[in-house]
């Protein structure tokens, strides 16, 4: 019987995929670079060429694969298989990838969306997999967002649920965006809403190891603000901290929505987590803001932490996505 | 076979209450005023003879009742059956209000939140019929909100989901709440929110037929401005325009996290809907407001509109409810 799952999660810079049991054991993973900005034909062979090595490095045989998981970012239409333009990069417009790989291996597949995989990946196996709902927070260049509810993504009429880092908390004031809304989430704690808080900081003359390493020669990154403040630096501690309460006002935002059992926060920027004082400062100031600002019974019993599956959540969940849906 | 619902709405003010049958056909439905303020045990007797009166008044005997669904407002324990002190009175705090119908009348009972319920009213038989997921706005006093996502109401992790009126749409500089929350959409949308804009303009010096009526004598109220604006002042009008805006971001947080096919608009403050200019214009803002502000895809879908079962949706909603429940 085949009882094995492949997961992929396709990114613009490096795919990830892995073998999942039945039980959520990963058999075999892999991470490779990206090839999409080669073209429609040699990134669809690429994708192909590391699903196969991957299942044949995980000594599963193809017979043994009951279904395939496909994670990728943007826009798209999930029960269609469709993506629309997730790489803006041309041939990958409106591509129907879920029937390509059908096609190609002969074997079921499900598209979703990357970060709604990861968000049910972190409820199969992850910090979740003791709640039945949750949002889960994906912090990186862009802040995006997937939701679980009673089991089940919550993929929206259009696909487009889960798109919370273009929540507006603050309508009036705030800065606009390329989508033309005003004052999001991401605008205000996404890697853009950092650099330009760490850019008038150091206009106005804050004191920071920030600056010295800029003068050095280095470049104004969120990693850099990130590393800075995993060193103590006093700047861009307030920085982090300042994401942190941002943050903490969409996942109020979604509480007076949703209502989840647990709120979730993974990606590259978490600032090593748990293994740096930054790490448990932000999460504190996080559950702290979110405690004084909801109701008192929300506010006591939603838990707030960080994801564990770290890199891995895409393609587990994905594999996870082609367990619900085949069995 | 037992095959009809009953349900009921309670209220601070007026209690609501109606026989339905399977196929949603409303047989008999009464309005009373709430006895609530009398105690708990003489509020808890008007309520039994309501619905003693109204199955009678329906030709239905209490046999063929199948089940009953409660609505009430304010915070609740929904799978307890509790509420915890919805109408600030002494003796409703913590009431086990499910389980003393259901003791009461030897049957069947569920506890929903009133915007639930109502929510669920226009997903079964009102405007959202063709729907397989809402958002329901209830425009009063305050705000509340009732989400249906695939025929369930999201009622979250500790019932506290739907409570839209509390998003944030502006964390800096916005008013404070009670509750400790800034700048939610209930406190600009909201009726203390429009008539704090309202004295502000009158304050600046804005000519108005509504500062007439106020020096006549008459108090200042969200229904004084809503009956201007459909006379046709000039302040009224923008005031209720602007309440369509703050309510357009509102509605922008819940795209971006749930994604619904529909966003409805009830309660008091609907402005007449399409009966009069004003409730067109305010549609009108709310859509093209919303359509400016989020993604093409669910920019184009999303289905903006009034509700349609009006006061009856939460009596209608909460029998359909028992219908779910109880087959």
């Amino acid at each position: 019987m085949s009882k094995y799952y492949l997961g992929v999660d396709i990114g613009g810079t490096s795919t990830k995929a892995g073998v999942v049991t039945r039980e959520g054991r990963t058999l075999a993973k892999t991470r490779v670079p990206s090839v999409l900005h080669k073209g429609r034909e040699a990134g669809l062979a690429g994708l192909y060429e590391t699903l196969d090595r991957i299942v044949d490095e995980s000594g599963v045989g193809w017979s043994q694969i009951r279904g395939i998981g496909v994670a990728a970012p943007g826009t798209m239409d999930i029960p269609a298989g469709v993506i629309f333009h997730p790489f803006n990069l041309p041939g990958w417009e409106n591509l129907a990838i879920r029937d390509l790989v059908t096609e190609h291996f002969r074997k079921p597949a499900i598209l979703q969306n990357d970060a709604n995989a990861a968000a049910y990946g972190e409820y199969w196996l992850g910090a979740a997999h003791d709640a039945r709902s949750l949002m889960f927070w994906t912090l990186g260049t862009g802040i995006g967002g997937g939701i679980v509810v009673n089991g089940e993504i919550v993929t929206g009429a259009h696909s487009h649920a889960g798109e919370c880092g273009h929540i507006v908390i603050q309508m009036e004031g705030g800065p606009m965006s390329p989508h033309g809304i005003h004052g999001s989430v991401e605008q205000y704690a996404g890697a853009k809403g950092l650099i330009r808080r760490c850019e008038a900081a150091l206009r106005a003359g804050a004191r920071s190891s920030i600056r010295e390493k800029i003068e050095g020669g280095e470049e104004l990154t969120p990693l850099l603000i990130a590393d800075c403040a995993i060193q103590g630096d006093e700047l861009a501690e307030r920085l982090v901290l300042e994401t942190g309460r941002y943050l903490a006002i969409g996942s109020i935002n979604i509480i007076h929505t949703i209502n989840p059992e647990m709120i979730l926060v993974g990606g590259a920027m978490t600032f090593g987590q748990y293994e740096t004082p930054i790490g448990r400062k932000f999460m504190d100031v996080l559950r702290q803001e979110v405690r004084s600002r909801t109701f008192p019974i929300p506010a006591e019993r939603t838990r707030i932490d960080y994801a564990r599956l770290g890199g891995d959540a895409g393609f587990i969940g994905a594999a996870g996505c082609a367990l619900k849906a085949f069995g």
